[in-house]
């Protein structure tokens, strides 16, 4: 075991639900232990900028249910920087951190393997990414919550779907991955599902529109995955309303809604899990590690795998999706 | 008293939460005074192509609390004609319907209007939009539904906007009128509030931003009331962007989520009273009204009035914007 | 206009979801008009203990959106006393507080009354309340996310009643009113709902299942109102079963939940209101009202009123349960 | 691979969130395969009174976001016996049916395997029960939906727990197994959790409460695992209050609530997939077992396994609960 007395925690890239069950966590694992829990916020930048502070068991009472991070979350390009780094290294060490939990996703971790590696600063990787796109663990912290508010929007499209002639194109999350796209468009019973992993996906949905009006169906949901920025399924919309002039296409982007809300149970018991695994991980002197969850077991990843390696979509969901809407 | 054997119910015109409870209310309130209710479908389209069918109480059970509408609705521009109009009566002569009832907004009441002068249906109109646009009455059926679903997405995303420099930027229903902007966004706590009724929205909004950047505020709900098909948001996005280089802008267009959902409690006893007070208006003799609510009390208003007059926003709501977002 | 330099703010009694969105309507009112706001926590507590503390517009940033108060709210029957209330005036005098916001319900509003008329501190009520028991005001804040709570939590209980020969027994807060009952009871399409406004609810109960039974109803649920701390209802339920044997009882005490949980959009701006109106109440010299909300409009009422008098029940919504469910 | 011809599905026992979609997923990967799918009402007594029919696509539009099942569902104690098993299976095979997919929990089990064993008409079972108690697969159907329900629950009691001296009892299912209580008390923060699997439950409730409020604590959450009628919970808060009279004991009995509601996107997609494994099991020949998850794979346990081994709750849990919550 190794003799431990302070332990930083930072919450770093694009924010998830769970991730303040996850500071909870870390918080009071740390404290169980025996060990000084200390806050930085920001993520990279407050290590940069030497914004941290002790906290204790109170510090994180009443937030298990909170979206967002208490601890506010940032991108921080500047961290790419052997220089910065170097900064946040002495922050570290003037502040007697023995170690750093990294509560984010895959960039993120990129940024705790060079801590690790460079300056010996023990760094543990807690993987919290609504996209669910890392590498060695089952789930990532935030996504059960996102799939489930994608999901509940869907579910209030398909009340108004009765009405003829309809096309709704949803826009979630998921840029290089459909995770999100495929699970909620599976559980809300979505006619077409596009996915990054698929090609052709226009052509695909052209002719299965034109089979589905030749059967009779005069209705559909399109789940598009794509990025938090890029509005371009309103161009896919008119491409079909052109094609297709019968029909009218009715638009929602559902952005930054998908990262937030109250973390579902799912989320904030394996919030919490990982958190104090990652504790515990620093306590056996391991390190540039991430802790996930396979098999309903904690396991350790080397974050040079997790973030090299690509988890690849469950060809299975993509058969069912297939099967299951008709 | 007027002695009625049939009336027929109809949805119409854009759904909205609460419908199945007014069809609900129609019914059983037929069925209480010995009128035997008759189901219509499609709206008026239903009327013309004479789908109608018979119905009893347990037809509508456990409808209550599903969004959308169990009648199914459309919008049906063929009704703005004499010849379609004659169809439609003829049908319901046929049908011996002694009464109509339209659950829908002021398009759809035009439409009965028309009905009623010209054949002598008497028509009792239901105010049901999500718009809460329909003059004579205090709340439409659907519109606190639509403020519950707004608020809640807003809600999410002020879950994520703890970062620095991010300027939200949200899309909400209300190509005429702002009242689900307004409502929802102070209830939101939204930063900015643009509405159809104020002028110069985009100007005031560069404004207003810019003075936000001085006093240190760095991310901002902007909550913009546009169609349910224009997407135009993403262009004053960029605008904004362009204007503000260090902000990063973020877009939600919530579409038609707006429409779905359970009905909240309000709607659904909002929808029960009226239902039943447009059968209790046709006992009464009375036609070619609306019955809405004023003052917690169920009123009469002639149709010619309902779609003629226009529903004008509270100023003082918007000094109270104002006042309690800083 | 009378001059102000620093006003207090409180909460009191049960909590309400909304109280947060009333106490930053009050907090920004005040910077707006140029007064100091002064928070008091733990109610006529706090003011007694001079437990208080100047805040700002920043104090009240993000909690238009969460349950429960900021401020703490308790019951305080210490404050019944003469001298207690002799205490709070001199701390209130002490932080040359020149008026008081009292947020609660009708036993708040008779020590704000008395402090008032004893001591001459003007106070200024808001009515908060889940119960909606408030003379003078069409709606308290908190009632509508209560009615709401119930119904959604009625809703999942309807999902699992298609079994045979089950009655669903429900408890939800009034001990004395029936206001939450009786709109959750019509908006759940509740089979049976017992208020304490009607007698012989047992009796009626009985007859009511019998009649169910002979029509071939299988199922049914009952809403029942009750105080928070009864579990009567498992009684009633006993009772029951013992004289329709083939039925089989299911209970559900909601107890404290029906205090929490997001406030509704009509909430939130409901307390928006009458939160800056208090302030402009006091700014135009009145004291010892309340302010409320009638007809879409803020209405001053005295608090000796608002304490005195009974607000009844809408017997239309009683004769309109028992229309449209059967 | 088998020849089928014709399948039925029946829901039995308890129900659960997430029944609809593993019906869906029965009904459409029966056509996709070719088979013809029967839809058996009301479990098992429906295959006894010979209450069937032939349903399609379409007959199972539309519910997979609902909760219940539309199949309805019952305990048939009937079944018990060889007569009422010889009769069931006499109606089988008149209808031509393969084969017959039960979903339910144990005590369905039970009767599939017997229905199987004794005549041999090939049963397979898709384990679905809120309560988590099925030996082979990691997650039953329902149960992530009842968690959920659970922790927003508590989250509503946690908004009002700010004041002071309280005591919040919360009365959930489980009265053989604490998954439910120990899953849904992590992620609600609950401060006491007591479970069946734990001795001296009461004993440790009493210490604990001292400790707490030595240590200045006036305020708990207190999840209790009990039964769906007991209303047990009512006595051991009077127990509490007599032992600790400076606090006042509030008691929440969720009650039939756990059964209802949305399901999940977990449980739709964990829902679909049995449900279409269940007919693909078929296919293969295989009869009397089970279908679960396990490892994100579809698992295959014979029957007689899942209903005579015991799941066990994750101990590891138990400490984690300790620790976070202080």
């Amino acid at each position: 075991m190794v003799e431990l007395t302070r332990v930083g925690v930072l919450t770093s890239g694009g924010d998830a639900p769970g991730m303040n069950a996850a500071i909870r966590a870390v918080v009071r694992g740390c404290i169980y232990y025996g060990i000084e829990p200390v806050a930085i916020y920001e993520g990279y930048k407050g290590l940069i900028d030497n914004n941290m502070r002790a906290v204790n068991a109170r510090s994180v009472a009443n937030i298990i249910n909170q979206g967002g991070t208490f601890l506010k979350s940032s991108r921080c390009p500047e961290f790419l920087t052997t220089e910065a780094r170097g900064k946040a290294y002495d922050n570290a060490k003037a502040a007697k951190l023995d170690g750093l939990i990294v509560i984010g996703g895959d960039g993120s971790f990129t940024g705790a393997m060079k801590l690790d590696e460079e300056r010996g600063l023990p760094c543990i990787g807690v993987p919290s990414t609504i996209d669910n796109d890392i590498y060695g663990t089952d789930y990532t912290i935030g996504y059960d919550t996102a799939l489930n508010t994608v999901v509940e929007a869907i579910d209030k499209i398909r009340d108004t779907a009765t009405s003829h002639n309809r096309l709704f194109f949803i826009e979630v999350m998921g840029r290089d991955v459909g995770f999100i796209a495929l699970n909620a468009g599976i559980a809300a019973g979505a006619e077409e599902i596009l996915i990054p992993e698929q090609k052709n996906n226009v052509d695909n949905l052209m002719n299965s529109l034109e089979r589905s009006g030749r059967a009779g169906k005069t209705s559909s949901i399109i789940v598009v995955a794509e990025g938090d920025k890029s509005g371009g399924i309103f161009e896919l919309a008119r491409t079909v309303e052109k094609k297709f002039p019968d029909y009218e296409a009715k638009v929602t982007v559902l952005g930054h809604i998908q990262r937030g809300g109250k973390p579902s149970c799912f989320d904030r018991v394996l919030a919490s899990r990982l958190g104090l695994a990652s504790i515990e991980a620093l306590m056996k002197g391991e390190h540039s590690i991430m802790v996930g969850i396979h098999d309903q077991e904690v396991v350790e990843i080397p974050l040079k795998q997790a973030v090299s390696q690509k988890k690849v979509i469950d060809k299975y969901l993509i058969k069912l999706a297939e099967i299951v809407t008709v």
